[in-house]
């Protein structure tokens, strides 16, 4: 592949930011990476493991002459780092991020955008329950899907380059606004992991049955439940406090059905359970189709699996 | 391994019967397995795939002369199994059952079991989203938890025996009274499940963004949720129908909770949400530490991960 990017900078050295740096230098697709984190440890570690060609103690030295900066810090902090990094921005450079949520960063951070700088917010659809500048590997990208959400007039060759960059990392491209955009990711992705942590902090609590309980019938379901909740405390904390519209509709609507469902079991009405149970299949059986996740058992935990 | 039992009979040939039926051959547990479903269809494929000695047409000669008899059908049709076979049972033998739920099963079958007969409920903590006799696999049980729930008076040696062909099959084992299984279960599985089916239920519905986004999209988290709601749904009616206290206990706090967590979105409460998110990972520590899950990101999905 070829170079896409002379320089592109990463501020925030976590997961996706250190995946996109192994992704890059697997395609190519700049001559330097430059990576600055706001944690002096996290910057010693990034060096340690030369996660880029150049870890810097501030955001100045971080995007100067950058082509591409993309902002992989929590949703909450974006526009701080949007203000502080303002003034030393390359003419024509993309400035682009990675969050969960779109319209809030997109309010948060476009005002801190020079008028010659393109803005292309982006949210990559991968993850794993690992953090931290250790975490990130080359393939996390790869065949999962990327939005990138381009505000108002944007130009076409700038956001076409960027998008082949998102391919070239290994995504595929959608593009949509940011309000449809914060809706779809309420139902896949923003309830999912708030439910989640319910579930977890309802069995932490449980003084009837004990903790090595919990822990050790866990693979009977829980545990799969466990897994979303040990994603990142402060990234999730932002994703609620700046999505909450849809979520609290996403949520309104689970807490409906949910009553539905418990009104079936107090009333013993198999058939409907029955039938809900049996509608639900069908997603699966899409998702694995869409090559969104495999199909061997128990997500191949069981290695030596024969058949 | 030595010969535990010379013959073992199989009710019921899905995931749990099949993984069985592979286990026992692997450890050499017994001489002779016969199985039989109710499906013609079934005991075809059973015989295709020589998952048992003997794949019977009937209950009776199924548990003819056998040693142990495990019942792995649906917790709602035990009862009536029981009653099939009890005039065919031979003296000295144990029933046994794989049943996610047992005051309901002991309740049903107990009163089907002749008096010469030993009757040992139990509940393997084991399963993948996969049903029917293809989907077994010998390591099923291995190093997962099987919960052993006797009833009074039981024979000391017989339970021990039995003890013994749980780990023999590969799994840990427990003992401990139905009543609180039925309610470690509802902690650790029933309530998981109902909420995964809740949650890839109302994506189903949701109008406004189109299933193949939601499809697209899954690997945010979502996907893992519709893994568990592909679970056998006769399976998980009989469940919730049988265990249904503990199941409206359990659900009424996970609401509580979520109602909670809903009111500090609502109102912008980061503090409240960072402390809930930084409390649920400890969880899944323990549980990477108790061998109940594994620590690849992804569940080992990105099988071409470096580090």
């Amino acid at each position: 592949m070829a170079v896409l990017y002379e320089k592109v900078a990463l501020i925030g050295l976590g997961l996706i930011a250190g995946s996109l740096a192994h992704a890059i230098r697997r395609g190519g697709l700049a001559n330097t990476i430059s990576g600055y984190a706001r944690s002096a440890e996290t910057r010693e570690i990034a060096r340690e493991i030369s996660l880029c060609d150049d870890v810097c103690d501030n955001v100045a030295d971080t995007v100067k002459d950058a082509d591409l900066v993309i902002l992989c810090v929590p949703v909450g902090v974006m526009g701080v780092v949007a203000e502080e990094m303002k003034p030393h921005l390359k003419r024509g450079a993309i400035v682009s991020d990675v969050g969960s949520v779109k319209a809030a960063v997109i309010a948060s951070v476009a005002p801190h955008i020079p008028e010659d700088v393109h803005f292309i917010p982006a949210h990559p659809l991968a993850g794993t329950e690992h953090s931290g500048p250790h975490s990130g590997f080359a393939e996390l990208f790869d065949d999962r899907w990327c939005i990138l959400v381009p505000v108002e007039n944007t130009n076409t060759d700038v956001l076409t380059q960027y998008v082949n960059f998102w391919k070239a990392v290994g995504s595929n491209v959608e593009i949509m606004d940011a309000e449809h955009h914060d809706l779809t990711l309420a139902v896949t992705s923003h309830v999912p992991h708030l439910i989640a942590y319910t579930m977890v902090g309802v069995a932490d609590d449980l003084g009837r049955v004990t903790d090595k309980e919990v822990i050790n019938f866990s693979a009977a379901g829980f545990r799969d439940f466990t897994r979303i909740a040990a994603s990142d405390p402060t990234m999730w904390r932002d994703v609620f406090l700046n999505n909450k519209e849809a979520t609290l509709d996403i949520l309104g609507r689970f807490t409906e059905e949910l009553f539905d469902l418990q009104k079936a079991i107090r009333g013993g009405d198999g058939d409907y359970l029955h039938k809900y149970f049996t509608r639900t299949r069908a997603i699966r059986r899409d998702i694995l189709d869409a090559g969104q996740d495999t199909d061997v058992p128990n997500f191949g935990r069981n290695l030596t699996k024969e058949s």
